[in-house]
């Protein structure tokens, strides 16, 4: 029997197991032009809380009842497809299943001697392309500028860091824990970090972190540790807004200082950034991470968690901040 | 005696006449390379409540015992300048003085034939520019889209208003009075108003008139009414931070919902603009302003008030929407 994870209840603030249902269905057997594909790796990402949601949005939601899709790399068991083979790999966003036919369209094929599997989910995929790509399109870096990064130490956060370094900028992490810290600064070259669960003022320290003020804020949470930045926006500041895990739980969005003049006063811009957007710059994205991966300036850093059972756990994990750069689950 | 008009206190919420000191001073008079000269208008703008404040700001703030500075029209009424014509016009960032002394440095001449003394305060100067480069530069209008103004019958929503119909967009304008929204649609090419005072579900009653959303969002008020404008974003919208009157007067920012998410699943823009950082494109835009204006295209809105004593009055008036239009102080 092959097992799948349906949607079986809008979460209600931070998502719990027990929205998620597990089933099993027939093992599906590949007809003539598939292939059956083995779910190898499973990317869980904060953006599909927000598809649990039944709002309109920029993706459909989740339908109850239906597997959840993200992000997967899958090896080819059986092919009756004439151009690809058994052994091959390939990325794709697929539903949580362990088996599943395809025929292949939709699918990019990634090279196992060029990286480990799970790098195409990370620096080497969607993340690393949002990284770059928010950061290069939206944030404009320039030599000497610093940059300041929310959720330092996550999947998109690290690899910001280690982009803006090759960009010569100067690059402040903020993060949650000491440990995070550690690892910013000694794993993806951070000058600097902040732990903003034990940091009393944070404005006040970013202000003497950076005392010609912030050019680049790329956002990864979107809480009050923002509020605490905007304060300290330099002229023409750029503000990446790229994720919002720290409204993902909500029912209503937060109140907060209004933002609106600390724009006005810097002349600052404030962007919604959306890879799928940028579509077309992504081939050239990837061939520029691989690069740097090659030469050895951007590392790979994710957290493993083992077994299909455990998707939905990981996924809540990252709510918890239990990952360090990259959350997958290798199945 | 020469009439002078000082900040004597840095204003507690609105502004109030006792902020203010007026004092008299020995009549100037020109020295060689010099002329003297008579205020004739004084424009009164909310962004001058922020120069009231002791904060770090785009411009530095004024000075206790300092005289107020603003935009000016005024007359030659002696030269000791070759260069410089007893009866011509000049406007300039002056301080509030019934007369005063200048070498005409800073100064731009005006033509008093081409169109009234005080339309080089409005539509012909820094409002008609404001609401042309901002427009057009951060808001990329293109025809057929749909803009929204909040304080669309003030000094620069007005003129946003006309300028946005003639680039061939739908234009819906935000007032605080079922006059003001007459006169939207009757003196400003407006397509629909909303009285935001009287009008219960704001945001749904945008959602009405903006059908497919809203695309520009020229923002002169930054207040409440914003919010329910956010809750129309369309896909790429951009949103102009011009103005921030609904704010000049509170000391801490008040609490809104966050918009952060809001642009994340639009991938909407919003922007501070500053009229100052786009000094070289001030005259073609002075150009582009004064061809409409003579097209008939683009008409003139101001309210006058009389007498130099009445300057802080006027600027107070400005709080309180007592303007059609640009504000102006007829010496």
């Amino acid at each position: 029997m092959n097992k799948v994870i349906l949607l079986d209840k809008r979460p209600a603030g931070v998502p719990e197991v027990s929205d998620f249902k597990f089933v099993e269905e027939e093992m599906p057997s590949a007809k003539a032009g598939e292939v059956l594909l083995k779910t190898r790796f499973v990317s869980v990402d904060p953006y599909l809380r927000g598809r649990m949601r039944d709002v309109k949005s920029y993706v459909a939601p989740f339908q109850l009842g239906e597997p959840i899709t993200s992000a997967l790399v899958v090896e080819v068991v059986r092919s009756l497809n004439d151009k690809i083979k058994e052994g091959d790999f390939f990325v794709g966003y697929l539903p949580w299943k362990e088996y599943q036919t395809s025929t292949g369209e939709g699918l990019t094929k990634i090279d196992p001697e060029a990286a480990s599997l799970s790098a195409y989910l990370g620096v080497l995929g969607a993340t690393g392309l949002t990284a770059y790509i928010g950061l290069k399109e939206i944030g404009l870096p320039k030599a000497g500028q610093t940059v300041v990064v929310s959720g330092a130490a996550g999947a998109v956060g690290n690899v910001v860091g280690q982009i803006a370094k090759i960009m010569g900028c100067r690059v402040i992490g903020l993060a949650g824990s000491d440990a995070k810290i550690e690892t910013l600064k000694s794993k993806y070259q951070y000058d600097e970090g902040i732990n903003y669960k034990t940091t009393k003022n944070l404005a006040a320290e970013i202000e003497k972190l950076c005392p010609e003020g912030v050019n680049i804020y790329f956002d990864n949470v979107g809480g009050e540790v923002s509020d605490a930045v905007y304060a300290n926006l330099t002229y023409k500041a750029r503000i990446i807004v790229c994720g919002a895990i720290a409204l993902y739980n909500e029912d209503e969005p937060a109140l907060a200082p209004r933002v609106e003049w600390r724009l006005v006063v810097n002349s600052a811009t404030m962007t919604g950034f959306l890879l799928s957007d940028f579509a077309d710059l992504l081939p050239a994205g990837v061939q520029q991470l691989t690069t740097w991966f090659k030469e050895g300036k951007l590392s790979q850093s994710e957290t493993i968690i083992k077994g299909f059972d455990q998707i939905p756990e990981a996924f809540i994990g990252l709510f918890e901040g239990q990952n360090n750069g990259k959350m997958v689950v290798e199945i």
